[in-house]
């Protein structure tokens, strides 16, 4: 079993991102972080993301919002941050607060500016196979960490847990694509699917993004099968200081013996996700300029 | 064994829709069909198209530019297509002859007038479950189909053997979707995939859209499968004056007897795909009006 580590993987991009910077004439790349209230775990994403953007040289504008905000007032910002010539990337943390319609105010952003890849026609992109647009972060590192961990899904049977919008549905399209390194068989799986073990023993690759910890157990898994876990969840651990302690939508420790490669969680797709994101900007700041 | 008539089903709809029709108000829907060149097969299609629509009473105005058209005359023509308020729907026929470059004509029609569904928005909102844009008429006539044959996707295994834009990924989408008649589990299978009939075999409803004659064989079906055939391909047959027939992706005599329900062709999915046209055209219409 090799571990497939995404802190690693996203260091080497942000490295190869910083260089890429470093040779761009003019303005550096900016990314407009909108983070509504104070949710604590919306404040720890969005510092991380100032700081990898700050590593790699991508100019931060950070925008704060109370949690009062309405929706046309949060619209407003968003369309000015649209017609901002100095903004190439604008990235609404999710989950906003209260009221806040969050499908409506990530369809706002302009698609040439959308670099969490979450506005409906960036999706439709994806499924046309077209480059032009903006991937969706999460299932954009997946496929970078495929990818550099000599993981070709052609031919192979790729099961998705999940079938929500920003992981499940364009990670699944991304392996279904006819490109180098995609060109995977792919099933979707959900709440609704019967006999789920028997459809997830089927994968040679399988993807975790159902939200519930420790969910895929190794009943569920092929000998040597390649697990990506997306999942982030926090459950109750009495020997931590916090009380509390990360783990994803596998149950590793059972299920990593009887995988050929597998991330971990921490430090597997969450990483990617923040690297993709800089990787988006600087590709809208490349579109933009 | 059961035959899914799509005649009987199209007819069905087709009737439902001249009464929607009629009680309308102020002017009829207006479907604008352009055909490129003089291709016997899109002449048929057409045609088709222009007795349906006249059937339910829907207008339509018929445009037939000749095939030296060029890329930007056509795109001209679009866009005051797209301006004219009296027309609600585009149908640019496909296949379009010589280089003109067919998905920056359908991404040309305006979203809200893209009754075919190519648009890259209107994927993308089948992806986001979003009513608002029009699926792709294939897909929709398929759902369609399997609803009024009292075929309930959920929980069911759905493979989708064809990964195209057109059929393969929209029906895949509306599959997945968490919708009373969908809910499925879905596998989408192609050129790439390994052992396609070990695959085939778990479908309870199996969709075949590859574009090859009688590719399906009965070694791919699981007992008891619903399946639905996509294909129209015309093969040598002697016994025909015209020294033709059409015969669909499946093996349909061999096949037949092990399904619960099929589709044949012709007169299976071919004129669902015309109807859904129409109700397209209609909801265009409402939206517009």
């Amino acid at each position: 079993m090799e571990l497939i580590s995404g802190n690693q993987i996203a260091a080497t991009i942000v490295a190869e991102l910083k260089t890429e910077v470093a040779k761009l004439e003019g303005r550096a790349p900016c990314l407009a972080l909108v983070r509504v209230g104070d949710d604590p775990a919306s404040i720890s994403y969005v510092k991380k993301k100032e700081k990898t953007a700050a590593e790699i040289g991508v100019t931060s504008r950070i925008i704060l919002p109370p949690e009062t905000i309405t929706q046309t007032e949060l619209e407003t910002l968003i369309d000015d941050l649209n017609a901002d010539p100095e903004v190439d990337g604008i990235l609404v943390q999710s989950p906003l607060p209260g009221d806040l319609d969050e499908l409506a105010i990530f369809r706002r952003v302009s698609p040439d500016k959308d670099v969490d890849g979450f506005h409906t026609l960036n999706l439709g992109k994806i499924a046309q196979e077209d480059d032009t647009g903006f991937a969706s972060c999460t299932p954009a590192g997946i496929m970078e960490m495929l990818a550099r961990s000599d993981v070709d899904l052609r031919g192979k049977h790729v099961v998705v847990v999940g079938r929500s919008l920003i992981v499940g549905k364009p990670i699944a399209l991304l392996a279904l694509q006819k490109k180098a390194g995609a060109n995977g068989t792919v099933t979707i799986c959900h709440s609704a699917t019967q006999d789920l073990p028997a459809i997830t023993r089927l994968a040679d690759v399988l993807i975790a993004a159902i939200g519930r910890p420790r969910f895929v157990t190794k009943d569920m898994i092929k000998p040597g099968a390649v697990v990506i876990d997306v999942g982030i969840n926090r459950i109750p651990d009495e020997t931590r200081k916090s009380g509390t302690r990360l783990v994803g939508d596998v149950d590793f420790d059972a299920v990593a013996p009887l995988t050929s490669k597998i991330t971990p969680v921490p430090g597997g797709v969450g990483p990617m996700t923040v690297a993709m994101l800089m990787k988006n900007t600087i590709k809208a700041h490349r579109l933009n300029t």
